[in-house]
């Protein structure tokens, strides 16, 4: 082993041990030049997990993906250039929606920045505010001092990618040729660690609970919201925080509140249909809400919230972050959402049961006409359908625009342990196939829920499936094309629309299933979606199940059914009260 | 029209009208919501032609390609959220290829950011460093002041993107809905500009001429490199310069130099081979070296240029550039490249004429090797066909990698006018079928050279082909995985070699072909490849010809013929040298 190769190998095998020891287990790797030692001492490693991934914008939302499953910090590899930058939607969703992704990128060293060699870019900073942390990395030596320093900064790097709000952190690793490192027994050193960060948790001191605590001894119709992103550890506390106070929990289907084996007495899962209502909104406006977890999908929720100027509304979450899209909070609460609700329990009692029987009573008439079975086939039936039938302990990812708004409505409270999920920092329609497949490395059985338009943009992501053995059913709502504009103020006009917004693809998804070798079933009728299903649930692989429907007639069933829902809710609930 | 969509509409189109005024008459558009506005604007004008492009990434590397094969600047219009991230790729591409490239982004308006509003992400300075200018534009107003402001950073803009060196430039504008302009006949005022940029053109002055003719007029062994980028109305002045001065050219394939009409006497297009051989490089040392565009793909030319230290080095370019990844250079001369020459020719004479007839001679022996019949069926062969089957007046695109290095060895000067193309910014293998398929709405007909790498990369780009009908040859090495490793040191350890950097995906190019309704053709043997691309030439739309290789073969190859050169070189060289 030369001089240059023993800096190398002791350099970047201290950083990798570093981030194993502190509980980077699993990797992806996207093949490149300069990433070479980094690739080869991870591929080295007893303790890591790795994955090669060919376009690194998969690669990254795959990774992402096991991160979110498995909620742990992930790290993603990838070289020198544009590589780099395909990164970036990933990186972007992983600060949104607070996944711990460690970020390491390959570069040239200093005397190749910025002179015009090839596949240099100027990798500093490349991500701008979209990380927690970026740090150019010195080139490889082997002093102490700068062993020490390779092993700080993975510590430090984990740790800031954990910490709440957690998210991305960037390392650059400027490397010279040439990029063999020595790889034999002694390489790692591995159940060694040299940092701990033991990051305490966040709550409330005496007088902040005493404060918070007058305000709500004067409420007496609060309602609880669980938007995305709630610690599900906290999930019992909250809803015996709403049993002693008598407040009912308006939870987004992301919340992990609609399912699961905790009480759900209280929870009010088909708010999105009945608040459409203008007739009932006046007996159901709260006089406090508080919320955990970021703003659900839901907009007639969100337009609700908006239209209740005067009442407090709190904004309870972990980390410092400002989630107030309507600009409506009036308390962030910085605290652990399970101490929280510990805390403010003292003394609670039900000071007006009604209040949560009128929630109730609307959401279980909402409820169970979009339950009945009498609607034509459209997307929406298909989804209920879809959910009807997961099996026990399955987890669903729904992607964004049409499938996640109609989880919100079809998938109604349950005790089956379901796990519903979704990229919802961004909101982005790329990257959804390979997210899901990282789920799909820690949540089995995984169903995918998609557009056809979303389905096309990560098609990419299918490859690594077979290599890995992957398991996921894909079910694929075609529409030929982007099926959420046809709800938007631009369908209406039309001129242009098709064009611009409709965006049909007239794709015929059997041969890519051909391409990616999976197993293909084409749905037209309502009757096959449910033998579908079953098959798919016999094989392992990748399974896609392509139901064609049909965009305008699915506005308008969409649109009868929150017609319909409004009425019976009228009728019913404005006929009972005076 | 109500107060905000007159505001909306005057403010959007004054901003378009100027654009147009300005020479930007190309858009790709995205699909997405919050762009709406901007989109429709467009597609109303009756100045611009709009194209549709779904996925960000693929929409980006188009633009790139039609601004560069019209040699004008393109706009590329998504919406907000990390579908502006995926532009981040071509963007940087754009950078380092100098490619005006006008980059508008939607964006939520100032009360929704930063507050975990739905696909509201921080777009300010989204590209960071690789945008020469970033602008987050006001909120549409419409009073004339504002109209003024929105016209001159159109006008500036564009400007700023063609300035050299030229690059992309980014407008976010935030937007509110609702987003319906008002489409009439009244919306624009075609014809009327605001404001025009008249940019000088840099030259030298008398002092920096006579400075550098004293320099030049010591030497006798000039060396004349054309990189990619060399000015295409410059090559005749620089042919001119060769020949007064005795000069040889060594030049690269994307240079525009080895095909043309223009006098090629002294161009030497095999330097890559025969500088692979030691015997031969004392006797063709330069005294001087003068280069135009950056560094040709040959790393044997680096590596000689490289090893002349005390040897005037100059780089000349438009723009006040750096390009220099040898750091030899001496003079960085910041001047059109063609008044260079003019400028410089004064008193040129040649002043030793076995100089020039050295370099020719070994060009003359390395081509008529590496144009001879006689190897092996291989990746090179393949190229070498393909490139002597061209009709007069095609282009080709190759990607990065292993293509433009069988290039470089293989196409021999020409008289046909066969314009040669590359993404050479950042070399990235991403993103080159959308950068073709862009090319292809400018030259005709065009061949794509790719591995099979890079064409699943970017798969997607070829959905927009049927739509707009576009017409391309695509070429595919599919040898499995990745071939350029094979040449690096990682290879011969074999460790992790075949998992790492093989990467073999066992695709099978037919059913992608038939996903996006592109005919095909398998080539398995050197026999048919010829009438392989005539079928091709007798269609229109995409072709896919797949050719099958094997790396480890090519490897050995490539290798056997580059020794093969430098034995042939050194016995006829040296044997006539004493």
């Amino acid at each position: 082993m030369d001089e240059h190769q023993h800096r190398l190998t002791s350099y970047l095998a201290a950083y990798i041990d570093e981030l194993v020891g502190n509980g980077v287990d699993e990797v992806v790797i996207s093949p490149g030049s300069r990433s070479t030692p980094l690739a080869l001492l991870f591929t080295h490693h007893h303790g890591v997990k790795t994955y090669i991934n060919v376009d690194e914008r998969s690669a990254a939302f795959f990774g992402l993906g096991i991160a979110k499953a498995k909620q742990k910090p992930v790290a993603i590899l990838c070289t020198s250039g544009t590589a780099a930058a395909n990164y970036y939607p990933a990186v972007i969703e992983a600060r949104y929606a607070k996944v711990p992704l460690i970020v390491l990128t390959a570069d040239r060293p200093h005397e190749l920045r910025e002179v015009g060699a090839p596949q240099a870019i100027n990798q500093l900073d490349l991500y701008g505010k979209h990380v927690k942390w970026s740090v150019d990395m010195a080139l490889p030596e082997s002093s102490p001092g700068i062993l020490k320093y390779a092993k700080s900064s993975a510590a430090r790097g984990v740790s800031m990618a954990l910490s709440a709000p957690a998210g991305p952190v960037h390392f650059n690793f400027p490397i010279r040729e040439p990029l063999i490192p020595a790889l034999d027994e002694s390489t790692f050193t591995p159940g060694r660690r040299d940092k701990r960060v033991i990051n305490g948790v966040r709550g409330l001191t005496t007088e902040m609970r005493d404060d918070l605590l007058r305000i709500l001894r004067e409420k007496q119709h609060g309602l609880i919201v669980c938007g995305p992103g709630v610690d599900s550890s906290a999930i019992d506390s909250i809803m015996a925080f709403s049993e002693q106070y008598g407040f009912p929990v308006a939870a987004d289907p992301l919340s992990g509140v609609r399912s699961g084996l905790h009480s759900k007495g209280n929870v009010i899962e088909t708010y999105d249909a009945f608040l459409k209502t203008k007739e009932v909104l006046a007996d159901l406006q709260p006089d406090i809400i508080i919320r955990f977890g970021s703003m659900p999908v839901s907009k007639p929720l969100t337009l609700f919230l908006k239209g209740l100027p005067d009442v407090p509304y709190w904004v309870v979450s972990s980390g410092e972050e400002w989630q107030d899209p309507t600009a409506m909070a009036t308390e962030f609460i910085y605290s652990d959402e399970g101490s929280f609700c510990h805390d403010l329990m003292a003394g609670a009692e039900v000071k007006d049961s009604g209040w949560l029987q009128k929630w109730k009573k609307a959401n279980a008439i909402s409820r169970s006409i979009l339950q009945a079975d009498d609607q034509p086939w459209n997307e929406g039936k298909a989804v209920k359908q879809l959910v009807e039938q997961l099996p026990e302990g399955a987890s669903i990812f729904a992607s964004n625009s049409m499938p996640i708004r109609d989880i919100d409505t079809f998938f109604f409270n349950n005790d089956k342990k379901i796990s519903v999920h979704a990229n919802r920092g961004a909101n982005g329609i790329d990257g959804v196939v390979s997210t899901a497949l990282g789920m799909s490395t820690g949540h089995t059985p995984l169903y995918l829920l998609i557009g056809d338009l979303a389905f096309f943009h990560d098609l990419n992501g299918l490859l690594i499936a077979k290599k890995y053995g992957l398991d996921m059913t894909i079910v694929v709502m075609n529409n030929n094309g982007g099926g959420i504009f046809s709800f938007l103020p631009q369908a209406s006009d039309g001129t242009y629309f098709e064009e611009l917004f409709g965006t049909p693809m007239d794709l015929d998804f059997s041969s890519a299933a051909a391409f990616y070798g999976a197993d293909y079933q084409l749905v037209k009728e309502e009757i096959d979606l449910a033998s579908a299903l079953s098959l798919a649930r016999e094989k392992k692989g990748i399974k896609i199940i392509e139901i064609l429907t049909n965009r305008e007639e699915n506005v308008a069933i969409h649109r009868n059914l929150w017609n319909f829902v409004s009425q019976e809710i009228v009728s019913e609930l404005k006929g009972n009260t005076p």
